[in-house]
């Protein structure tokens, strides 16, 4: 099992549906706005590395109006 | 009572309106064009944290050509 | 309740004793050591605002070896 | 007359001590410790820019354990 | 006389005519494109802090495909 | 042999299609999308820093969809 | 095959010690001292995500006079 | 010619001592103090690429009290 938090910078006033959209993506184990340098965290378990970048690349980063991701791997 | 300093990168030029309109919310008790790697500077004092959020969310970063918002809650 | 993510940057190798540390404080709800610009992601849930100042400043903060915290509080 | 919002990044635990110093600054108007990716925010405001330098540069950076210092100069 | 170097962010392939607005302004004194986290860096020498803060905001900021300035006021 | 390292953020979903456009390009050894506060990584091997600045300046950064280019110099 | 950029950032001067002990650990395919906001770069090729997550934390990492690291995993 | 501005930051107070050992070196042209999120500019003109890299790892980095350097290379 592989897991990574994903920080989210959105267009202003987006945060809200883009938490919808990252709620009906299965890995999503949390997802919450934030205040800080980020606008919105996700946590992702996926059954490997492969899931994990298919996730990220082409149903997280793809949601309109997100306008860059920093992911952290975890490590253990 | 809380306290926040929530700092605003914009679209250039779009300093002067930003700042008229974040004088018009209530909560805002002080804002300024800054020279640095932001471009406003504003300081909020909120009944709690509740009415911070809405604030920020629903009030400052909806400011049209608001770019990005890095908030910085006081933690005294 | 008051949720917060608090990302660790620390002293090479002392991210295990840092991060069995933080397991030792009781709003921790997850902890990992990450790859990426952070070295460990913390979740915390406390009752209340002030307890959340409490356990960053005092709890998490002041493990030995920590070098800075950047905390994002959640907004909803 | 000149103003200027001074972030800074301690040494883990030392804020307190750092507030206390800065507090005792005559030209410092505001101060408080953060949670985001600073530590503690100070506002200033000095004669003119060169009084502005001096306690930025002599007083605030000299406290101990002050790591680092962001300057933002207020630009109206 | 107040001195800063200005480094903007700006629009891919938009340095070139940048760099010839910046030409024209007369407190500039060294613009060049730079490889590194910024694109183009100013060198200004102005009267004093006002004729700065006009300069910046009003000129150089103004300048289509700006995205984003950093300000360093020089302290000496 | 002039080497550098060209860290890429683009517009969400755009990976690709750079990743093509840059592998086109003669001087460029690797290319690969990655996680974290980058999108895509290029290394780069010119014959001198002329040609490292016209493929930079005049081919990577032209190319749709990047928003902006953070340039690693090699040192040896 | 796992694929990964490690970019590190040391104490002035360990540049070279540092390259010298990199160059030591058999899934070490590049490294090379760069100008930018980062002093070494250094990419692995790892049989899996352990052996990533071990050579990362236990072996680059505790090279003496690391100060911090930011990874960069490859997204193919 | 081969010209860079070099960005330092410093320990707090060391402003003065690493500006004077910056200016014997032959290839400075300018060095001030600046505030921002930097300490201190450097501007560098230097014979070719290799002087370049001498200068900044052997001269400028090894000056005590340097705690990280951002160097930006002329692209013109």
């Amino acid at each position: 099992m592989e897991t990574a938090y994903v920080m989210i910078n959105c267009e202003m006033g987006a945060e809200g549906t883009i938490m919808e959209g990252v709620k009906s993506i299965d890995s999503v184990k949390e997802v919450s706005g934030v205040f800080g340098n980020y606008d919105v965290i996700v946590k992702l378990e996926c059954l490997d590395i492969d899931e994990m970048r298919e996730t990220i690349a082409k149903k997280i980063r793809l949601l309109s109006n997100v306008r860059c991701t920093t992911t952290l791997m975890c490590a253990n």
